[in-house]
């Protein structure tokens, strides 16, 4: 097989057989096909599209073109989720813990913050010591002692994806809708899944700003993983502003630890954790409805049960349980600076992404994949959308490593929000629930 | 500027600015952008497609990327032809003599074989010590000596066309259009002409087999090269056949000394010769209509003024000026057979593509770049289209190296031909002449 003749089939609008999919899966895994055929194949693909058929290939063959998990020893359904990205997006630090306490096997997989998004690893390691990159034997390992683990992506998993995600980005190929299927759903199915839940983010923060568009991924990966064996359902959230009130490594793991202590101020935080959690019990057989599971969830964090799995978490993957009792020795930023409300009135926006990108400048995130994270740095949201201020009250708190970064970061802050006379119409957090 | 954004814009079917189109060739041509980013843009104008702006500006910045001949010290007018590349189609050969002995500057920039068609240097390289490798001044100075010179593309002229005609080739984005136009007239802007002569061919052995296809080609290089303040005429030529009698190196160099000599066997090679030698001569200001340089031309071949020109180039090349008197001191291969007519009939079909095919196999061309090319090798035909056949008649000689080449060529010029009982009705050889 030639790739060159398959870069003319997929120019030509044709659709590839499965021999021809796992050709170039496998080539991209091996790297036996060079970038250059690769990255006119992606673009040719991002402007002919592929049909649903190809799309499932896709996603198998990229499975396939490493190690996969092999969690068959572990007799719990296994569930894990999956968002695609957003700011202040902390959910997975206490969904994993406290979906495991209700006896459901969690494999939780998970990524590095680039952009104006942050990546669950990298909250993980704002606890001193706390250990991500875990191989097979010993992600099986801990799921069978304790059901729960959060590692980061292997070298071995998925390849052809790796290889794939880093080209579409430098390419200008990322939005493809059957590529962005194909690159979620193959390192899920290399995790030996029985169900899957979904977050799909909505908003200005989101990659798919429009409704429309994110409910079009949503339907696409749900039809995609029932086509693989995968159970599912997806949500489409709201991510026009932050989720939570901390956007930042240690500022959301804190939130996160005062969450699972009871602390219910993180309102839209604390709601988007326990339905996601609600469907993973419940398509993890462990409840009849997500109703159920809810109220099972939520005494499980009144009691404490979800803490204590998030302190053998943090205990078998080597961070320092002892911030669980004391938070405030995760990392501090150097400085801080308090944004008040140049007027009063009410928040009617607050642009998740320019959020995002001031939390990056202050040292949270990373413009670049080898950029060093300032794990204290971030916002502190006082004010959510449709809270009332008052003029010269503070509405967010910025930390960061000195006063240059933290001035420019509070022109970002204040250029997000709006502020307006009457409180505003707010839309709701969940906007669709696709089985 | 960032080629990511670049890539997006062509993606969304935007047009560049000048700028960013100079930026795309100088950083193709610079090397400081990566091959990854070229194709996926590459492939993003295949399928988007350029704008007769654009399309303009990237043949200019093309041109722009490397160094230029200065030919300004030559007084006469300077006139190229370029042909879109066919089986037997060593013109140039015999074309570029026979102008500069009507007096027209011709600096004759010309390319190597790579699949089914031949390429002018290799062909001028089947006799012995004749060099192709020339610099701006060996060039410029042979041109005000003898008028003429015949050369390949150096490293230096367009680097940025070289590079992306390799991405092209690699990923299958060699039919666009507005690519195919910048490609072949940057090089031709970079040898300071006044005029060129276009022979854009057409039929089973041409880039675009379609008619339609190749008049639009035609008009676009004619649209653009005018906007480039290139004055030219576009000849639409037959290619369903392979021009004249000789397919292969040796085979067609001595054709064309034959035809200097005075040999009107090969008709349709003549035919053209002069067709586009008259549009040269005219455009060059030597005559007053082409119908005018045609009686020139034909004038001095008869006198054998073309046949000097020929070995004052071949002496100035470093080439054996003997061969000019004897054919048979050209390469030779080492085996032969003849192919007899399997019936009696008239030849309705002869398959330009096959033929050449057929001539690669025996050694006559590439199927790699670096492959090394027997000089001896190729097809003599001795039946042309609409020639009457007798069964056992000798319709084709083939040249290679051994009987196993010989037989499987043979297998393949069978496959190329049909005989059928009537006289077919036959194309012209020039299809159109657009001006």
């Amino acid at each position: 097989m030639e790739m060159i003749e398959l870069i003319a089939k997929k120019r030509r609008g044709l659709a590839h057989t499965p021999e021809e999919i796992r050709f170039i899966a496998r080539g991209a895994g091996e790297g036996t096909l060079p970038d250059y055929q690769l990255s006119a194949w992606l673009m040719a693909v991002c402007l002919r599209g592929m049909s649903q058929a190809e799309s499932v290939e896709m996603t198998r063959a990229m499975a396939d073109s490493g190690q996969k998990l092999d969690l068959s020893s572990i007799r719990s359904a296994k569930v894990d989720k999956h968002s695609t990205g957003g700011v202040g997006d902390g959910v997975s630090l206490a969904l994993a813990p406290l979906v495991a306490a209700a006896g459901v096997a969690v494999p939780m997989m998970s990524g590095r913050g680039l952009g104006h998004t942050g990546g669950t690893l990298d909250k993980l390691e704002s606890i001193p010591g706390f250990r991500v990159r875990l191989d097979a034997a010993q992600i099986r390992t801990q799921i069978e002692k304790i059901g729960v683990c959060l590692f980061g992506q292997s070298e071995s998993l998925a390849p052809a994806d790796r290889r794939l995600y880093h080209l579409r980005d430098a390419t200008s190929t990322v939005e493809s809708l059957p590529l962005v299927v194909a690159s979620i759903l193959s390192k899920k199915l290399a995790e030996d899944l029985d169900a899957l839940v979904l977050d799909v983010k909505t908003g200005s923060g989101a990659i798919f700003p429009e409704l429309s568009r994110s409910e079009e991924l949503a339907k696409a990966l749900l039809r995609v993983s029932k086509r693989l064996g995968l159970r599912g359902v997806a949500l489409v959230t709201g991510m026009d502003e932050p989720l939570g009130r901390a956007v930042g490594n240690a500022l959301e793991m804190r939130q996160t630890i005062e969450l699972l202590q009871g602390d219910r101020r993180a309102g839209d935080f604390l709601e988007l954790t326990l339905e996601l959690g609600s469907w993973m019990v419940h398509l993890g057989g462990k409840s009849r409805t997500p109703a159920e599971a809810r109220i099972l969830l939520e005494g499980l964090i009144r009691d404490g049960v979800a803490l204590a799995k998030l302190r053998q978490i943090v205990d078998h993957q080597g961070g320092d349980p002892r911030v669980l009792d004391d938070p405030g020795l995760l990392p501090k930023a150097a400085a801080s600076r308090a944004l008040s409300s140049p007027r009063s009135g009410f928040l009617s926006r607050l642009d998740a992404r320019k959020i995002g990108e001031a939390a990056v400048l202050l040292g949270a995130g990373r413009a670049f994949m080898e950029q060093a994270i300032d794990y204290g740095a971030g916002i502190l949201l006082e004010k959510k959308l449709g809270d009332q201020v008052l003029k010269g009250q503070t509405v967010a708190t910025l930390y960061g490593s000195d006063d240059d970064k933290l001035r420019r970061a509070e022109g970002i802050v204040l250029s997000a929000m709006n502020i307006v006379p009457r409180a505003p119409k707010l839309k709701p957090l969940i906007r669709k629930v696709l089985k």
